[in-house]
């Protein structure tokens, strides 16, 4: 049971925390900060927050836990502003998509790392942004990986763990780089993916009937190129090794894929078609277990 | 109004086109021909069908249209077995997701292009395959190309044209060429990096925990490499220009996004991303008119 949470950024991924900790009576009080006071009377006036300042030092006050879930590139800021303000006990968590570049930026803004520090991120979301998006479901059986610092205390890693499992999610651990390279390939690459082939196809001379006889497959391939592009810009900054490193790959993989296809080598195509679509299976599986 | 509608090929695409014009009663009986006797029975149990036979010539035989939803590397054989058993008036069209290929084994299955003959192509699916997962409304508000021949009739034309409507599709015509390179940016590349991304990923040290940690974003934009893996060599071997053509543009493309985040260019990045993410906004705008 978490007294005062106070929340940095009340978005989709902010919000729905605080409407899943609400529901399940693992929170007392929600605090909200943002810069845009319009965001935080929405959502007061929608019940995710129980009241608000656009003050980082004065929403810290007397929190038990506080959320960063801001785009990657206001995370130092916002730690600088909590420095002389945090109680002795206080938690500090995150949602960061790149966990290598938050501990930099605590490291940076604190001078040392503070033992209620435990670095997160919830794999869930949606293309939607914004805290009319949230909703109390949005971790239920998703995957939240911890990547718990030498200086996180025990005590602050079990108050985060406790903190996401109420939301339905599962917890994972694992370390900071380990976790940047595994997102690097299973998200990171993938938006990239998307964004340039929409951006590709904008720029073709036939776009407008490019657009309008494209199918549902198609739809589904660019519906995380509908994200927000601070955030993803943030990412590709913050995360720019394990990222490079993979992209590096694939476009290996693709320039050997483009010559089966210009040499029309059926055989290597299907069985690359094959393989892929098995994996796929396997993994899905996986998902609904 | 159809009398004898003769499906070659009774899958998810033949299978639903059945479904679709027997509900709204556009046709009388329905002749099912595949060289698997096992799904063809499926099929008539199912009452997609009301008889079968393996034999295209005695298949076609009697048929107002004759529908052909096989891969396209099978539709020369297919065409060739027709020959001489089509009548006078018999209506022939396909489902072939490339349109120059289909047109040049009709060709050389016939000799001459016959006036019944009306290529045609239904932007519909998904990445499930087989009759079992055919439905009557997959063409609901869809978009389902047809590239008449100077050497198609009139009447022919007409009657493929009413057949889709009956499915509640929407009817375009293009040129056949345009048509590839349409699909090739729309549909065959996006595929193909699907495709790719997952082969990449499976074949990483980490692909074990890569799958694991994959998110709901993850899983739409790979829902494309569960499709079926001949299917899709067939269109990579029969569209292999203009996918080609599209598939370097794109490498080029992704080429100078790699160089953005190796620059860390966060302004042009995030343009891009703005860029891509309002295209694919005005697009799903247009899809749900």
């Amino acid at each position: 049971m978490i007294r005062q949470l106070t929340i940095i950024g009340v978005g989709l991924i902010g919000g729905s925390l605080a409407r899943a900790l609400k529901q399940v009576g693992h929170v007392g009080e929600v605090v909200g900060c943002s810069r845009n006071q319009a965001h935080l009377q929405d959502a007061q006036k929608l019940g995710v927050i129980d009241r608000f300042t656009t003050d980082i030092g004065a929403a810290v006050q007397g929190a038990d836990v506080v959320l960063l879930a801001v785009p990657l590139g206001a995370m130092e800021d916002c730690f600088r502003a909590m420095v002389g303000h945090l109680g002795p006990d206080t938690v500090v968590t995150d949602a960061g998509s790149a966990k290598a570049s938050v501990v930099a930026a605590a490291q940076t803004a604190f001078g040392t790392l503070p033992a209620g520090f435990v670095p997160g991120h919830p794999i869930a979301g949606t293309e939607q942004s914004g805290v009319q998006a949230s909703f109390a479901e949005l971790y239920r059986n998703r995957r939240v990986i911890l990547t718990p610092l030498a200086s996180s205390s025990p005590a602050a890693l079990e108050a985060v763990r406790n903190m996401w499992q109420a939301t339905g999610a599962f917890v994972d651990e694992m370390g900071v780089e380990h976790h940047d390279e595994v997102l690097a390939a299973t998200s990171h690459l993938p938006h990239l993916l998307a964004y340039g082939l929409v951006d590709t196809l904008v720029s073709m001379d036939e776009s407008e009937e490019i657009f309008r006889f494209a199918a549902g497959g198609f739809r589904d391939f660019t519906r995380i190129a509908a994200s927000d592009a601070v955030v993803w810009r943030d990412i590709c900054l913050a995360n720019q090794t394990a990222l490079l490193a993979v992209l590096e790959r694939y476009r290996a993989d693709l320039e050997k894929l483009t010559e089966l296809v210009r040499r029309g080598d059926g055989e290597a195509l299907a069985a690359l078609f094959t393989r892929a679509k098995a994996a796929r299976g396997r993994f899905v599986d996986q998902l609904e277990k």
